[in-house]
């Protein structure tokens, strides 16, 4: 523990209890389910970790480009309350160490914008357990975290690969663009010494998105890689069969899948050429390029089908919300807003074409809460192949979380779904997060043990299957 | 009670304050709330019982065509198990004793699905305090749970007559074509040793939907029945009426709706002719047969604001989302999923005419619970005619019946809603169902009465109310 | 106290711990924390109560004038029991104390209907606190209440003065027309015996909406208050900008805008003219005037990035829902309803524009609660111009309150919230309004105290900064 001398610096208090129900005999109960799954291994079946930190397994970088640079979570706050991302080191091509501990002092000052927020719970208890600080962030203090964190940084314990052992870590997927070469994914496989299990993540977006002015270069950079000419919509389908294969033998388990709204519908081929030769050519409508995008993301689930490749969808999400941050520093900074978005309709066609397919498989995040009790969980209820995600993004947080449960379970029970998914670039931060999800699992099967709809022994066996059978049925691992 | 002899065997424990609020002192003032309508008699305002049940008074048949064949809340979550619905008898002509066990072996090896979801709870009750065994459902039981029901169903205290009284039911209504001759409710009313009260209701739907192949033949048929040539839309206009109020001499008190949304608007008199005459010639466009569908339930609100039947709806959702599953099998087997739905520009023509006509009473229910707040509240808070349904179908369980009360009191209060609607097939049910809505009703008016927003006595008054005059009340009994 | 002899009649028992938690643990935190603001001075950044009152000081009118007449809370609620509004007074012209009397008898009679809703709260409080009477309303005690209140009102502490000062009013915003002259302000603000501070609000809504019928004679009289020639878009300009200077002058410290949509988007200047003068001669479709209203309401938002007048959205109500009541008895008589709210795009290009504009300050409000998740807390989550509007309307209640609560704070803590807006016009509720807000923010962070989520010190900050610090930043006070 690296502490202050002071006696009156406020302290990181990690209760044991947190984010248990407050009612005294709720909470032994939430205590027991939570005890029992505590420690059991992590996996993360969805997530953005690089497969580069585990091959390489480098000393992570300074404080500042660790925990905050990277991570939308903690700039998107911080530019509310006013702080310019750069100062923060978004967009800086190689920020100086004083810069880097400016920004440090700036998320230190801002810290009290956090409260309420499960950022607020996971970095602390990221300063606590895996730092070794319970120095509380503030203005007086920035500086002695910062040097905390650089310090445990330079530790060889504190390398990519010894955390993922002391996290616990069973699997771990990364997402990678189609045209990778996994290369980070292959010398792990191939390391004796490497025990862990590290798995691609097929995520074609850009490739399907005929609208964005770069598309027809990246069809193009497809086609070669996949050594298919892409000038057709047969060939672009037969190159995208080729790299899901590649990803598959590569030990990928599914694809995924962001885009607008969560719509698909098969193309008539004829005509389904006609609009991507018009794509192609940047002549395609804003409405064709949609339609094409929609039609190439049946394409995917009717590979889906074949291929076994579980298809993740995150749908509904208005990216680089603000034009101008987008144009100066880039995207994933924190200003992506989400909109409403419609499933029941939008999933018909792929449900009637693959809905009992023994193959397919669709797992379903939104960030439009909405439709949990509406759509997804009545869909995860009635066909074999489709389950409904976890709580993800804004809604990854405790009382989100509840909600979530609240919504989906009575109509899906508790095997409809997906499994705690972290959805993380942070990887200090991995096992806080999937901690608060067994806490706030534990805290809401106690609240069903409480009032007598489930005895303690099914609570027990959900809350095991939760993380467990849970996400590797849903992920097929 | 059938009991098995191994004392391991796994037992249905009802404890008798499930639902109630974990909190101790807010648990006795609910325990108390609902100890004091706990045996209040059942009105069920709006059902499925055939009333051909009742009038012939025959034995129920075997346990899976009694509780799971018919009942889509089971088959649909077996379904996403990976259940074939022909395993389950949904779709089979004349199952064998051996298909019939089977599939009731099917239902308790799948039971540890149900968990969290309000059938688990429906039916543990319906084995404990209507079959009398406390056995749980588990693949070892199976066989013993299935004999012991089948035993019950062939003693004379188990007939529909006799659990009717049993159940304490004073009033059933049922669900009933536009062309019943309700031959059923004439014969019970006409018989002196029947001392129930079951009502038809008049469920035009199918009549309406001109966008439907059998719309035509459906709309000759209605004719023949009333006696009036529905050639012109005047005629389908009178013959309606004229079925109505055939209804209302035996007994109904209210027509029910369910389309795809809850729009109704006048259409001129000239132009709904022209588009009626399209329809029956098969040549209206789809958006022809919905402008068409929903210048005829206005109508129906007409005709309601005329005769007093009680006008209910249930909008909103999108049946047989899986085409294949109604090709083969037929409807109502679990494959309806509910979509977004609007009422405050849906219902603005019907309220703008008959919103505060004194004849005039309308009950919204809806499976889209953002609603609640939003939409039907303030409308139920202004209108004297409209009533907030009771959570229906996939909200009818203790969180959304939580939700439910949360969304719509602080704007509407309590006097302006449906009283519960038990909305089911499976007939043994039906006190389990009121029992759940009694106990949720208690647990959420003690949490009032905890935080002092409500005296006890205040809450004491509701929730008599809530199981007598405020069902009388919404559906004119 | 003013009483009944009779030791049975009801009494009004406002229990010192209302609306907190019912957990003993979670209780007495929240105790503590409400009672350390209980007694906070009053920040009523938005409401309507009219500045003459307090520049007049003259007494109240009679009881029925004074709290029925005019709060659509009332008399909508009433008006759903089958209460004709004029019986309570609206759109009467000179009501004969008779009249008044049994009007407040028809509250008292229907004061049942009340449970469960704030409004219960709130006049329960009143009649304690201000009026001094704990007479329970029922239909035995409404002369009783009635002349407690009339006896109250002709006391010389009870004139808009002596209740500004004894319910602790720090500031308090109207809510005035552009073309307003502002007198009242003017006058308070001159008198060096007035210790308050009572602003202005610049509310242009009618000075936007060309589809009206009224739009050109609105228009017309602006130039001439302002001075300028509104015969054309660059005059409409010029003379908004005139007012709102205007109001600067006197105090405003935001303008307020209600239309049905929240969308603002730029008009090209010359397509803008063009759109405009159609308008102005009566020629513009429904469209165009939707248009013209959103490029009007950009140029508000324009304004106020040069001159920090706040802007707030209060959008997403289809007003005078009822047209027969809108003809006979005017507006704001409680048949206002919701409708669904988009934010993600309606904001995007005014957000693009001024989001991080430092002069540029946006409180958004919704009656449309699925939006504070979904997209208003990611907003001001990343925008540091926008705030999330405190629950407003129908949501202004204790359980709506805890639902904002946990659907903002998890992505946009507590700092980017605008803080209690009481919004009302009735003037004697603004004490119990403000007390509602105090004790249901207590609630929700013993609540996260209690889960350790936060520390007590850290909600004690909070708790001091949601009456304080946070108001007086959303609003630049």
């Amino acid at each position: 523990m690296v502490t202050l001398p002071s006696p009156v610096a406020p302290r990181i208090a990690l209760h044991p209890d947190r984010l248990l129900p407050a009612d005294p005999g709720t909470r032994s109960i939430a205590r027991e389910l939570y005890d029992a799954v505590r420690t059991a291994p992590i996996i993360s079946p969805h997530g953005h970790v690089p497969a580069r930190w585990l091959a390489e397994d480098a000393p992570f970088p300074d404080p500042t480009a660790l925990l905050i640079t990277p991570d939308h979570y903690l700039t998107r706050l911080l530019h509310a309350q006013g702080v310019p991302l750069t100062d923060l080191g978004v967009g800086v091509a190689d920020p100086s160490p004083e810069q880097s501990r400016a920004a440090f002092r700036l998320l230190c000052r801002f810290w009290p914008a956090f409260r309420g927020t499960p950022v607020k719970l996971w970095l602390e208890q990221v300063l606590v357990e895996v730092i070794g600080t319970d120095l509380m962030p503030t203005e007086d203090t920035a500086d002695l975290v910062y040097d905390a964190i650089a310090a445990r940084v330079a530790e060889p314990d504190f390398r990519p690969r010894a955390l993922y052992q002391r996290f616990g870590i069973e699997v771990l997927a990364t997402t990678d663009d189609p045209c990778d070469d996994l290369r980070h994914h292959t010398a792990l496989a191939a390391d004796p010494s490497w025990p862990g299990r590290v798995l691609p993540t097929f995520r074609p977006d850009r490739y399907l998105e005929a609208g964005r002015p770069e598309w027809p270069r990246l069809v193009d950079r497809l086609g070669e890689v996949a050594g298919v000419d892409t000038g057709t919509l047969a060939g672009w389908v037969t190159a995208m069969e080729l790299r899901r294969a590649y990803f598959a033998a590569h030990g990928a388990v599914s694809s995924d899948h962001g885009h607008r709204d969560a719509r698909m519908a098969p193309l008539d081929p004829a005509a389904g050429e006609r609009l991507y030769a018009a794509a192609r050519a940047g002549r395609a409508t804003p409405d064709e390029a949609v339609q094409l995008r929609r039609g190439l993301l049946f394409e995917m689930a009717r590979m889906a089908s074949e291929d076994g490749l579980v298809m993740t969808l995150h749908p509904g999400v208005c990216r680089d919300h603000h034009r101008d941050s987008r144009e100066r520093l880039g995207t994933d900074l924190g200003a992506d807003i989400p909109v409403t978005t419609e499933f029941t309709t939008a999933l018909h066609p792929v449900l009637n074409a693959f809905g009992t397919h023994p193959r397919f498989q669709l797992v379903v995040f939104t960030v439009d809460e909405t439709a949990f009790s509406r759509e997804l969980a009545p869909l995860a209820g009635f066909y074999p192949s489709l389950y409904v995600g976890a709580p993800w993004w804004f809604l990854d947080a405790p009382d989100a979380m509840e909600r979530y449960r609240a919504a989906v379970t009575e109509t899906a029970g508790f095997g409809r779904t997906s499994g705690f998914v972290d959805d993380t670039r942070a990887y200090l931060s991995i096992p806080a997060r999937h901690d608060t999800s067994r806490r706030a699992d534990a805290a809401y099967l106690a609240r069903l043990v409480a009032d007598h709809r489930l005895t303690l022994d099914e609570a027990h066996q959900i809350a095991q299957d939760l993380v467990t059978t849970t996400p590797r049925k849903a992920f097929r691992l």
